[in-house]
């Protein structure tokens, strides 16, 4: 059977039409998947037109949201399009607790348009996160070099130290670590621990986050887990330097820069973003909605295909974690 | 004329001695420059016994310091290595203050070891601020492949939002400007420069560091060099996954390990740490004491020659400066 995948429009004053409609183009993917893009159906025939591509579907579905009178203003943010966007996801997010879908592949929305459209969530994780009933989540960023767990997603720089918490760090590592055996069937995952500061603290010399909430953390998730499983706090430039992240399933970030800078030199553009503790399957794309592109047909598709094929293989690896 | 540079030993229970040594035994290096250790006699005399070092004193000098009875405890933090770390840093300083000398090589120190020893600073760019009687220092980076500007250097994360002023921006950049156009004979240098938020700020949805603090800073200094000279604040993870480093002398990073990060991976161990500002030239090399190798006659001295070809290159490139 093909897994049954949700494919939402994303902000359609971004580059997310674009990479959709360039996606159900590609006859290898619109076969291999059972797909439904959930998008006005205006959206998809005003790009469709605009970029000249001609759609047949014979092989996907449109799951028609918003009417008929959505304003399309490409490269500008609007409320209109926040809640498209956030409409995407809700209808989408519903579907699959209902049973009806298998996967969510998000195409990239703005967060500005989003709360303005009158969906008030930081980004998709949280939006997830809170519609999708999940006890936990977390951000993951999968690629074939190397995956990437984050502690936390989009905060001010300014409020990073704050919420490292031994709690946080004992949810979200358990949320990593049961997704790695049940989505990526990693038998004993290894994962190895960032530390906050320059030099993981130095000894305590900077900073007493490593001492005083990871570390801890770090212990009594090995005492539940079973020794070694857990790894760290490694001092974060000499990890990368070192190629430390080759000896470990995963590693984990303490805030967005830290694992996005590495993750994004390393995955090129074969990065995507998978969102852990669902009961449904939800990724999306590694980039953004692009604006200062939108409309003008110089969008690649390459990452949100990379979305699906990742969407596909764990679906496909919880049915096999379950029997 | 040969470049006249002093090689500080670091910590004496660390790597320092080992990759001076193994320094010192490459004849090339030694007879392109005029070379003089800072160092206890008897350290170096202890460690080339150890590591069955033969040297000939006849291409190099040795300035000895702290007398004969210093107490080498390999692997540990000591206030006896601590003080002979600060004391080879502070008379090396006094020696090119005097201008007996242009350059001081620094084999890497323990912060920890240091204020044990009785010297309060942070590091060596810290002390060699306060005791080379500078106006103004930065922290670069700098290889082949890109050269890095830091706006702080080892703050705990927690305190890096609060130190980024429009006053600390605009000094900084401007001695990294100061630096690429006299240390490196750019003449006309171009700077990007990162935000200090995720997505750097997202328009002002992530913290508000970029639209008050970075870009005012930016645009003052460009009334002041000259149109575009500084471009940005760009987004962290972007700017190194598109590799837009490429475009500019220099990058200039917010945090240490904004920086740093991206830095190693791209530099491997061909980094050198140049301490900007000083009236003479300071270089070392990009790796710490490495108290759990020190010792075995394992550390690699690759690092510490590349800090040794830049000295010799800046001081060269501010002597053709001034003619």
């Amino acid at each position: 059977m093909k897994t049954r995948i949700l494919i939402t429009i994303g902000d359609i004053n971004g580059i997310g039409p674009e990479i959709v409609l360039k996606t159900l183009k590609n006859s290898r993917i619109i076969k291999k998947y059972d797909i439904t893009v959930v998008s006005p159906f205006s959206v998809l025939s005003h790009y469709a037109g605009k970029f000249n591509i001609r759609l047949t579907a014979d092989n996907f579905n449109i799951l028609p949201i918003g009417g008929e009178k959505v304003k399309i203003e490409t490269g500008r943010i609007t409320a209109a399009s926040g809640f498209i966007s956030g409409l995407a996801v809700q209808t989408a997010i519903e579907l699959c607790l209902a049973g009806d879908y298998d996967a969510i592949v998000t195409a990239p929305i703005s967060k500005k348009a989003l709360n303005l459209g009158g969906y008030r969530f930081d980004g998709h994780t949280e939006m997830l996160g809170a519609l999708g009933k999940a006890k936990e989540t977390c951000m993951m960023m999968l690629s074939g070099r190397l995956n990437m767990g984050f502690a936390t997603t989009h905060p001010p720089l300014k409020k990073v130290a704050g919420l490292i918490t031994r709690d946080l760090l004992k949810r979200k590592l358990s949320v990593c670590y049961d997704s790695l055996r049940k989505d990526l069937l990693v038998k004993k995952p290894l994962v190895g621990v960032l530390g906050l500061n320059p030099h993981a603290g130095d000894s305590g010399l900077i900073g007493d986050e490593e001492s005083r909430v990871i570390s801890p953390a770090i212990r009594l998730l090995n005492a539940k887990y079973g020794n070694d499983k857990f790894n760290g706090p490694f001092s974060p430039d000499a990890y990368f330097a070192s190629k430390a992240y080759r000896k470990f399933d995963m590693t984990f970030a303490m805030y967005h820069d830290q694992g996005f800078i590495p993750f994004k030199m390393l995955a090129g553009h074969y990065g995507t973003n998978f969102t852990a503790g669902l009961s449904f399957v939800r990724t999306s794309p590694d980039h953004g909605t692009a604006f200062d592109i939108a409309g003008k047909n110089k969008a690649s598709e390459a990452s949100l295909s990379e979305a699906i094929k990742w969407a596909d293989r764990i679906f496909k690896n919880r049915v096999k974690n379950r029997h």
